[in-house]
This record gives structure tokens, C-alpha cells and sequence, in this order.
């Protein structure tokens, strides 16, 4: 294993209407909203290549979850069973990395508009990846042609 | 933005036939390889509730990737053009996080056996997500009732 430290660097922030935590949705597939993530400029570089219509994974630090927790319920049930973080998308994990698939509505300069984010205001965002139905499926809802059945 | 450090914890390290960087696939869906993922003690509570044949996102960090690349070229291609790196999957990148779908064959106590991760021995592990087709797949590709079309 590494011995470099394993810090995350913020790359941008996200600009979204929800102020705090009741005003999130508990997955951004339920909100139609559109939130901003404003990329720093000394990253914008790595934008290239991105653009509407984009359906992209964002991945953010979710500085307000609680990393202490290992046992919690599935989002959105009050009195589910206690389950494993791991086993749920609970934003309260070690390593509160969020996992959110966006639209790419509009991107201006550095500045990215999707529809899908559920993160909270000035969240900063750790990384952008481009969903890919050939790796992001899994394998026994592929056709032959990799395509979904 | 918080003003706590975003420091990684590793919940436990990829053991993998891939020792050097030449080794491993460009993408875990390229190989039917079996990894091992073995969760550390502390973190062991967190995996109530996977089973075997889940469909999970494995998140890594990739500790031999280069944080500094911003325009690369997409995996698998010599001769592409370069782009952003937030407009591929390459694993270099600032925050040098991988995704990867994978199956879990087997769990036994905090050792996972999983098929299609194409970590590195020795990778630390950030992250397991259960892969939920409601929110990990974009809307236009979904019926009226969340399925797949």
C-alpha cells in the first residue's frame, strides 16, 4: 500500500439548491432539479471532451456525513433493518464518496449545470466520470453486442 | 467547504493476480479474474447484508496512478486524441479513484471474492456500493417502472 497519505483534493464545489440535510432528496434520481458544480480553474483543463447531454458519474466528498457509522438503514425507510454501510448508498460511511449518475444539462467554461445531483450546497467534488454502459451494467443484463438487452 | 482534511481511510486492500501496472486490464469487465477484497477488522461490521451474486461498485484508490495528468487518452487507444481526464476513465487523475463494477462470488467473513475488479495487488479499497438499477443507469433507458427497457 501507498505510504503517500491518501488526501482527497477538491477539484470544484457544488452549487445546489439544497441548503441542508432535510433538503435533499435521498438519491438525486428523485430530484429534477438542477444544480451547478463549478470547477477550479486549475483543473478545467480536465473537462475537454465533456458535453451536453453527457450522462456522467459525480463523485463527492460528503463533508457532512457521519464517518463513525457501520450500521445504518436503507435510505428512505425509517424502520428498516440496521443494515451494513456497505450494503446500503448511505451517505454516512468511512469514506463519505458519494456516487451520483447526472445529465450534463449545459457546460459554460468551468462551470458544469446537471440534473440528478442530490449533494448539498459548496459539497466539493472530487471527481467527474463518464458513465459507460459497457462497464457500468452488469454483465448478464448484456446482449452479445455489449448492448443492453 | 469543509474545513476538515478529506483524508482517505482504507476499509481494506485488493488482493489480485495483477502485480504490475502491465497486467491488469484496462477495464475490469475485461477479465474474468477473481480478486480478493479483505476488509480490516474495524470495517468488517459494515458488510452485513452483501451476498453472494450482488452486483457491486468497488471504489479504490489507485496509489500508483499520477495525480497530475489532466489531458490523457482513453483507455485502450495509442493513438486517440487527448482529452480531459474527467471525460475518460483513465485511472490518472487528481483524485485517482476507480469505479468498478464487479460480482461477488463469494463472502467469507470480511474476505470478498469478486469478478471484474482490475486493482492492482496491494490497492487499498475506499469504498463498496451495492449497484441499484433505479439510480446507476440513465433515466432514458428506463420504462415507466424503473426497468430496463
Amino acid at each position: 500500500m501507498t505510504e503517500d497519505p491518501m488526501n482527497c483534493r477538491a477539484i470544484g464545489i457544488v452549487r445546489s439548491p439544497f441548503k441542508e440535510r432535510g433538503d435533499a432528496p435521498c438519491q438525486g434520481r428523485r430530484t429534477d432539479e438542477i444544480s451547478s458544480i463549478e470547477i477550479s480553474p486549475e483543473y478545467q483543463e480536465g473537462l475537454d471532451g465533456l458535453k451536453t447531454g453527457d450522462d456522467l458519474f459525480v463523485l463527492c466528498w460528503f463533508d457532512r456525513s457521519d464517518r463513525s457509522v457501520l450500521k445504518t438503514r436503507r435510505q428512505g425507510t425509517e424502520d428498516g433493518p440496521l443494515r451494513g454501510v456497505f450494503s446500503t448508498r448511505s451517505p454516512a460511511r468511512p469514506n463519505p464518496i458519494s456516487l451520483t449518475l447526472v445529465k450534463l444539462v449545459e457546460i459554460t467554461g468551468g462551470t458544469l449545470r446537471v440534473r440528478g445531483l442530490e449533494a448539498l450546497d459548496n459539497t466539493p467534488v472530487l471527481d467527474i466520470k463518464p458513465y459507460s454502459e459497457g462497464i457500468d451494467t452488469p454483465r448478464e443484463t448484456m446482449g452479445c453486442d455489449g448492448k443492453l438487452l
